[in-house]
């Protein structure tokens, strides 16, 4: 017997509406067996690098075969094209507009089709909800063993953005953004420790984390080290640096948001 | 080898406490091969209409045979009836307080029983949780097998609303109301193409849409056609029209929530 | 064919991030046949006794040998065990920091083990996301069937709070407190028929609840017997006095929250 479909949903539709519904409804029209993992629907509201960050945390952790369907979707009713990427192990679904950047950053080898072949389509395809009338069919058709090349042709010409990368300003700054605030109001930056090695020494000189005028100078392994309502920085789950306070809400104590500036400044403070 | 059967839920329940968990937890206790679907929980509290029009527009993209259970339950101890409703395709399961209304506007034949055979029911029956007690059961054993005739006799007094049509005030003058407003802040109205055909036609009037005082002129086919901060008119996917701006809420610029008044005055200003 | 196996999951990581998706990505690629069903995921942060609530509130709906996760895990990354629990139906798995005390309250037969086995975790083990590297995959392969005794040695010493018992101050009062407040605006008390028995007898005498200074006398059997705007106690579907109002919350109506004081006087009225 072989083994059931997964198919994933990232979304930002979130969670008052009918819209995840028909999504699932269409996917379990066509192929009634398979199983639908809600990942996540509520990502920001047409917030193409939050749901790029929520699908490259995430779907790896899936088995091989897994389809992964993304659909933050602000150009619904434009050129924009539907796509079909495939990697070794996994199939994505999504617009073309850079959703999945930084599956083609990690990836080495992966193959990306528009989904041209409208008789894959709900018909008519509407011009405000392509989640329901281009993009759950196709998962669901996929999930079924209809082979990639049936939706499309391969392109090479797809969407992709450079996510923001820190910069090193000189020997001692490093200037970086913050990425997302989760719901437990730790901030998660863009910066690796790969970015600040000497933070990781066996000896780490001292360092100072800037972050809307205030200074973390404590580096953490679990967010339990953390004293009562002190600020601290710790190398989070997803890879990141996050800036986070035991029990409590980085991101409210600091008054910062995605996008906000991150500094680091290694080595003794200038006299 | 049978398809696994197919269980929706909406409820007004959200998601911050047990009470879905224990209805998942009784339905998977009677069957526990079916597969359950959530399509909403965040119906607006005890909002009937809110919860038909989202069955309404999502029921029909299930498989046929799947069983819908839909709990808004203002009157749960009572001695409104739970009732069981069936069509060619589909199962229907909820309190009899018009949360079935727009499908019998919908469905040409439909069979409507009140579900009365307490064999089927927790013992005791609660007089707060009805979902847990009377209706989880009920989809539980459906999903079973168990023939619709079991759980009770037909009856042809459902409680059933009349969900609110837009008037045709005068020769220029249609007026409707907005039924809900969406995540993205997009004001579904009760309007329909059929109800406003000049507005379609090959060379369209002018028109002017008024709601709070404000007019939008605008209708477009997809939203990423709106200009920023643009308000316009499109026919969404419900089939209604909406009230809409690109990447922003139509719903927070327009001070506008469900309820609110919705003109459309057809035809050349009058002088 | 054997049942497919059912993994419920509680926990406090809410519905904008990538964990949950993570999560269940783990679990899946262990076993891609396993049913997760999401119980709650908005238990209040770090917030161990909610987490026992909506457990004990849930689990025995659910069918015989289903797995259940609770991560409510404040002390991720300190020295605090992974536990593994089992009763004759169930079995569940969590941090050891009370989030099972309830569960040890009301069954009398449970044996419960130190998941020390790293064998069945994700290598390496981060200190930040135990539900990704030890939490999943335990319930992961305990899908699979792999023996309790594989994952740890039988503990004694677990960690187990007392849940707030209403107090008899004398004959006339007694003092309890608002365990939670739902989504309806409902307040949860923790006091139960048996605490007030007289409440229920043949003929109740006279009696008052008080909560933030105001009074309420009125004791109603369905939510909908309540007057507009009028506060009532019910027992709710939890088996616990609740404080209503119908169609509003009552919460916002006596501004009440958790944890506030409530007392119960029964008798006429001192002069």
């Amino acid at each position: 017997m072989p083994r059931r479909q997964i198919i994933t949903l990232i979304t930002d539709f979130g969670s008052n509406d009918y819209y995840i519904g028909v999504v699932k409804g269409v996917i379990l029209g066509i192929n009634p067996e398979v199983q639908i993992v809600d990942v996540c629907h509520h990502v920001a509201s047409y917030d193409v690098f939050d749901a790029a960050f929520t699908l490259a945390q995430s779907y790896r952790y899936f088995p091989i075969d897994t389809i992964h369907l993304v659909v933050v979707d602000p150009g619904v009713g434009t050129a924009r094209r539907p796509i079909l990427a495939r990697t070794m192990d996994y199939k994505f679904v999504a617009p073309d507009n850079g959703v999945l950047s930084l599956l083609y950053e990690r990836e080495e080898s992966i193959e990306v089709r528009h989904i041209s072949s409208e008789h894959y389509f709900l018909n008519p395809v509407s011009q405000t909800f392509h989640a329901r009338d281009v993009f759950a069919p196709a998962v669901g058709w996929l999930s079924k063993g209809v082979e990639v090349d049936k939706f499309g042709d391969p392109i090479t010409d797809f969407a992709k953005f450079t996510p923001p990368k820190p910069k090193r300003v000189d020997d001692q700054l490093i200037k970086g953004v913050a990425l997302r605030v989760d719901k437990f109001g730790n901030i998660i930056t863009n910066i690796t420790p790969e970015d600040v090695p000497d933070l990781f020494a066996e000896n780490p000189p001292p360092f100072k984390i800037i972050i809307n005028q205030q200074e973390i100078t404590t580096l953490n392994l679990s967010y339990t080290m953390g004293k009562p309502s002190e600020l601290f920085a710790i190398v989070g789950s997803s890879g990141f640096l996050e800036i986070c306070t035991n029990r409590g809400s980085a991101a409210k104590t600091l008054n910062a948001a995605r996008g906000a500036d991150v500094g680091v400044v290694i080595g003794p403070a200038t006299p």
